[in-house]
């Protein structure tokens, strides 16, 4: 298992009001991050805005990251969509676009039984044709995976690992003892929640689903090395130097805040995709002083 | 206020597997509400599956709805979607295809904050150029919303109505009190979840927004009447019929159970769309049960 573990990256899709995308300017970002060392790329995860986009421009995303990357380090597609044979397409076109890997979360309207969770993962999972990994996120999704489903989840074809949420009571070596008792050998385990991130490195998951790597994906290697070498101290000095940055993903949720950084950090300057509104002046300037804390 | 009082109708969008919507099937049931004398249909609503349909489709249940209903009572139309210019695009369609109002729910994968739902559902209602109902749903868009949210919306331009869920603590009276109150005269409070409306009615309530008369008109129409016209008696009766149904509704999911009923009661066979699953034989016989309790 390499595709799942270390760095994932996540960018941002940078696209007009209309939703169409930025192909250059994706491509400026996802140089940045292979240059910076990252063990893959998250492409359309939550922070890419998948659920915003049609299914041409999430294809010409693609496109253009596979052009870019030029198999530098694998890409992983998240192809989340409300109706199953929608995201079976989505899959299907990840794939002959040449991504290594898919990311689906359980997006719903209706709420969806556990049942329907497995059945729609697993067609998805059968019609990629590629690793899958479970995107277990409840704030977007709002829905909880038990232990159970993730086991039954794990046993299928093509489900190579999952991307948890931090657990509420803060202990992910629990957590992944727990878990790995009953899943098969070599299926990753990795979290999202920037702010548990070293946390959760040094408890030993497999991977980070980094949101800040994709636009400070220098830092994020340096922490998730740090962090994996096992070197306690480093890795809390530069997890404490992100903290005002945590804060504000906390706060205005990180989907925002990226929004924000990419403007103040000279990358690209777009708005996210309404209905999401970019943070007014006052809020920018305290992204801007969270950036100044965290020069490597 | 005529359009949005009294009882709603909600029907469900038959399609098939890849989302093609059977507008011959969907005439048959708009006639029935029609037939039954319900004030106006609600057309792709939650229970219509909106958020599973394209934009064409959507619009091809629009057009198909407004001819079958030819003027006999209003049509609203649901025109949620995650994107602001999506939403605005699905309000100019309807209404140049005759819708007489709009359902606007603020869909949202990002938790959305209350300043962008304002700025969505006004962005919408001035797109829309039509009466525009807020669709207040928590269960499926997990947005809440506050009184004072619905007093700034009430006092836009286009926003007359709002449908809401029943309260957490039942007291719809005191509700109603309290949010008229603050809101423009004529701006209409209406309530959704069947299994409360007898008592949202008898409590003065302006509207029921009604799954159940989707597919049973007339038992619907015979409970909004004895209600409105304060016949205690009778809407208790009535509603106690429907309580086996309301139950299941609670139980599964009114999206489900309704796909079933259309099937038991020989009206439309088509499942729901995928990732939702149909009902198994064993909850179909507890639908086939409870429709026998509720023969007028």
């Amino acid at each position: 298992m390499t595709l799942f573990a270390g760095l994932a990256a996540f960018s941002i899709t940078p696209a007009d009001a209309s939703g169409h995308v930025d192909t250059a300017a994706l491509a400026r970002l996802l140089e940045r991050i292979c240059a910076a060392g990252a063990e893959s790329i998250g492409l359309l995860g939550s922070t890419g805005g998948y659920a915003f986009l049609s299914r041409r421009e999430r294809q010409r995303a693609v496109e253009a990251a596979i052009e870019c990357v030029d198999g530098r380090i694998p890409v992983i597609v998240g192809v989340g969509a409300l109706r199953t044979d929608e995201a079976q397409a989505l899959a299907r076109d990840a794939r002959k676009a040449g991504a290594s890997g898919l990311l689906l979360a359980p997006m719903s309207y209706t709420p969806l039984t556990d049942e329907e969770v497995l059945q729609h993962i697993s067609a998805v999972a059968e019609a990629g044709q590629l690793p899958l990994c479970i995107y277990n996120n409840p704030s977007t999704t709002r829905f909880t995976f038990t232990d159970d489903l993730i086991v039954r989840l794990a046993r299928l074809p093509n489900i190579a690992a999952v991307k948890m949420p931090l657990p509420a009571q803060g202990d992910v070596a629990g957590e992944l003892a727990r878990m790995r008792s009953r899943i098969p050998e070599g299926f990753s385990i990795g979290y999202s929640g920037d702010w548990g991130a070293a946390d959760a490195l040094l408890a030993g998951c497999d991977a980070w689903y980094s949101v800040v790597a994709g636009l400070m994906p220098a830092e994020a290697v340096a922490l998730t090395r740090a962090a994996r070498a096992g070197d306690v101290a480093e890795a809390r000095r530069l997890d404490r130097a992100f903290q005002p940055l945590w804060n504000l993903f906390k706060e205005f949720g990180s989907f925002r805040v990226m929004y924000a950084m990419a403007d103040l950090l000279g990358l690209v300057g777009v708005d996210p995709p309404r209905p999401i509104l970019p943070l007014g002046k006052t809020d920018m300037a305290r992204v801007k002083d969270a950036l100044t804390r965290i020069a490597l």
